[in-house]
């Protein structure tokens, strides 16, 4: 079967456009932003082997890819309006496709976020998505809003998706149910798209974990100017991983990459409305250390980890970077 | 030497946003839309091989990648505000980069489009960019609107890029002097960003020509169920072009590519501000047909090609199409 390009968009991504003023099929989509409002936008390129493995199903494809960037409007604290989806195909091939806008859409139409336009060409498989949402003028959370003082927050679990990444590299194994539950935190993450709207004018800063919570928690602290500690035994993690040695769990929850679970700061004066908004969101979240001055002037950015105890732990870690891993 | 990803964005990239409400450097940039605006948008992926030639010097590469999306801007007659950058590198190749945003950067400040945010990885060289523009409520130039009566216009010259690419395919030769000209055609267009909002209220369609005068008109006609005739010996051409074949003329013009020119229609009354819109903007206009009614209810659009007598003249070719060629 041999479908050209004009074709293959209209069987599997053309759907009459709800919300938007003008959607797919012309050369730009519009999109009206009521007044008080700004749009907040964000692109995520996905390449094979980088960002996903190729024993992930295309339906969980089409979930990861909209979801990194709902996380990424998630944690500014906006309501995803629509998206956009850039995509490159070795081959016309329908299976992949069909599974694809399934896994897609289903997440799609759980947020109400409608595809507005975009393009497909033939090439190495690369998908790139941008996301629009609406947030109220000046109210989006930012990076920059940690002070000193503020509590320091985490939502879900932390590391079961780096956990499932390790299993495939066979550096580990898991009982087959276990695999599965963590397979399925790295394939099919769930953006905390209603815990960051609950979070505006809460929170002071936040950011999406996407990189490694060390990592994230550093731009964080670098916008923000301050330093932070972190309480290693207060890290929460799935019952799989709390089986794991102490160095797996440290490794997976401080250094994990693709939680897409929501990192924050708060003033402890707003305790309980931190607390409401993870009740409101059906999230749960963790205080899992706080901020603190920056130790030295023009130094760089720095986290320090203690246990339970207040005891400094030794952990080396660095973030994801997808010039260097 | 070796950069990790976060230091090459800040590298080539980093630039402090004049306009956005929040540029690079968080989750999501930030746009504000003024009353009575509305804001357009588009997306185009390019991949080696399909959109560009290994030949490409990376500074028209910048460029190019960004005109290709402005033009869509102009036709829909919106003004350009912002862009986001994806980018997949096989190798952090810093002379690559630095010719890449050169050429980017260029356009960009041409048309005061700031870079507000995007995505580094490494994998096959692929550059995905989305543009933001602004246009009035209800203001924007669609391919819907065209009516029977009314005028067919196209600005420039059409054909060069085509002609440049069959130079490289080796079908034909040209001049030093010749090729060069035809060739930063192909590798430098300039999106016609000024005449789309000159043409605001005058046209009555638009589309940018991106895949060849037939394919895309057969776009506009379709979408408002009308069919077009099209004097083959109005369609303009550069002197080079000209001096070709008329078989090579013809293939060049009307299926050939890579134009980046606005294709227009207007009622007759309005000629004389389609007129007024392209000394305004310094873009030749041309008349090349008129829109005509649709040739039999239920059927394809169609385009009838006329030579100066008004006498039918064949002609196949198709769209290109990056799943067909």
């Amino acid at each position: 079967m041999s479908l050209g390009e004009f074709d293959l968009i209209k069987k599997y991504f053309d759907r009459p456009a709800r919300r938007a003023a003008l959607g797919i099929g012309d050369d730009c989509a519009v999109l009206a932003v009521p007044s008080g409002m700004q749009l907040a936008t964000s692109c995520d390129m996905l390449v094979e082997g980088r960002h996903f493995l190729s024993t992930l199903a295309p339906e969980r494809l089409g979930h990861k890819a909209l979801a990194v960037n709902l996380s990424d409007l998630a944690a500014c604290g906006a309501e995803p309006q629509a998206f956009t989806l850039a995509l490159a195909l070795p081959r016309v091939d329908e299976a992949f496709l069909a599974g694809f806008s399934r896994g897609l859409f289903a997440l799609a139409d759980a947020h109400g976020c409608e595809l507005i336009g975009g393009d497909t060409t033939r090439g190495p498989l690369n998908i790139c998505i941008s996301v629009f949402g609406q947030v109220p003028v000046a109210g989006a959370l930012l990076r920059s809003g940690a002070r000193v003082g503020d509590d320091l927050y985490v939502s879900g679990a932390l590391g079961d998706a780096r956990l499932a990444l390790e299993v495939f590299r066979g550096t580990l194994t898991l009982a087959g149910g276990d695999f599965e539950t963590v397979r399925r935190a790295m394939e099919m993450p769930q953006p905390r798209v209603a815990l960051g709207q609950a979070l505006r004018g809460v929170a002071s800063s936040a950011i999406d974990l996407s990189d490694g919570l060390l990592g994230d928690l550093s731009h964080v602290l670098r916008r923000s100017g301050v330093d932070a500690v972190v309480e290693i035994d207060a890290l929460p993690c799935s019952a799989v991983l709390r089986a794991q040695p102490v160095a797996v769990q440290r490794l997976c929850t401080l250094s994990g990459g693709d939680d897409y679970e929501l990192l924050f700061t708060a003033p402890p004066a707003r305790a309980p409305q931190v607390s409401a908004a993870g009740i409101a969101a059906g999230v749960a979240l963790t205080r899992i250390g706080r901020i603190v001055g920056r130790a030295a002037a023009g130094h760089a950015a720095h986290t320090a980890l203690v246990d339970a105890k207040g005891y400094a732990v030794m952990h080396h870690a660095a973030s994801f970077d997808h010039f260097r891993a």
